[in-house]
């Protein structure tokens, strides 16, 4: 997490290894609040990454999200996290940024992003999809593939971009930043804090299940599972 | 401050507004400790940046560096705090990355750097400058300048760059990050622990204070106060 002023970094906290946000995610609210002597009460507003990403991490980020804008009547913003990744790599405007997480089962989320002067567009939707499909959108492009999860694909990779134009981002974009979270979400019109919801981009393990044991659910009720 | 693992970022702590070192740098690196999961013993080395930068800071930042080296047993490397500055802007070969720091009445800490590949290599020494020499020196040159710091120097700057051919760094590399520090200091090679002395790049109060009412002292002398 992050606090920003205007473009300025006031702090920010990064951790790889703690997964588990539901215990450490508001005593570290809480220090990073006071490393910056500033109280919660005077923030303008709330980012917070919405997804794609882990069900269990977007529920916790968004929910803790949403509480803090609705308890301090502050504004709240979701930004893609694909997009918070994306934002790190400053490269000239014909470079396709592709930002990819690991989804499991040989599946990715990714997105393509391209900076047009100092606005980051979304080129390509952010999308849950095979590795090898997501590679085949890629062909003809330019592109840089940005994000620690790649490492899985690499001999995938090496393969299916073979004598494509592509390259890798450097490491210290490997890692998704708050500071970049917030740059991004700092122009973004206010959402509705009641009406936010995490974009999963793909069913919940729920509804798949579901859907296996019921083959025609899906024409004849819609999405049975309601997205929280 | 960061914890990483080869070019693998695990845990990283930012902070631009505390000022106290004194007060808040063990306790902040024992919490990057618990976050990682990670006990001080298992690292490999640590890596300090040696200055130039604050009187003060350096003093902490580098005693704190020494003690823990020592104390642990581990190997100790110091990186320039320009060069970490300059290591998060990935530009082609042909700019010359120029890091600012304010150094107080018009004058600057500032050098250069230009990426060789994956190589961050200095091109103009870490110096204590006047803004104005500075910007003498970049002359004809493709620079793209570096730090939050630059506001300071904006009127300025725009005078003297003037049909110049510059840029300015995007936001989210304004703050020297410990992470890129890690990163170019994994590569380096130990260096003694007992002689480790910061690069203060100026001379210190009481020197600068002495030699003015000792005008003649520096020529009889060489430098009067020993740095540590």
């Amino acid at each position: 997490m992050a606090l920003l002023e205007d473009q300025s970094l006031l702090a920010e906290n990064t951790t790889t290894v703690s997964k588990n946000h539901s215990v450490a995610l508001m005593p570290a609210i809480s220090e990073i609040f006071e490393q910056s002597h500033l109280k919660p009460t005077e923030i303008d507003r709330v980012v917070v990454a919405k997804g794609p990403g882990s069900y269990t991490g977007l529920r916790i980020g968004v929910t803790t999200a949403k509480a803090l804008a609705y308890s301090l009547d502050k504004e709240l913003v979701g930004v893609s996290s694909l997009a918070v990744l994306a934002a790190a790599v400053h490269v000239d405007h014909e470079t396709l940024l592709v930002p990819v997480f690991d989804a499991r089962r040989d599946n990715v989320f990714a997105g393509g992003y391209v900076w047009d002067n100092d606005q980051l567009i979304n080129a390509l939707p952010d999308q849950h999809i095979s590795f090898k499909d997501l590679c085949a959108q890629l062909v003809g492009k330019k592109v840089c593939f940005i994000g620690a999860d790649l490492v899985k694909f690499k001999d995938e990779l090496l393969e299916l971009m073979a004598g494509q134009d592509y390259s890798f981002a450097p490491a210290d974009s490997a890692i998704p930043r708050a500071f970049n979270l917030g740059l991004l979400g700092a122009s973004e019109k206010p959402q509705s804090v009641s009406d936010f919801v995490p974009k999963y981009l793909r069913l919940t393990q729920a509804e798949s299940q579901w859907l296996e044991k019921n083959p025609q659910g899906k024409e004849k009720h819609g999405p049975y599972v309601k997205k929280y």
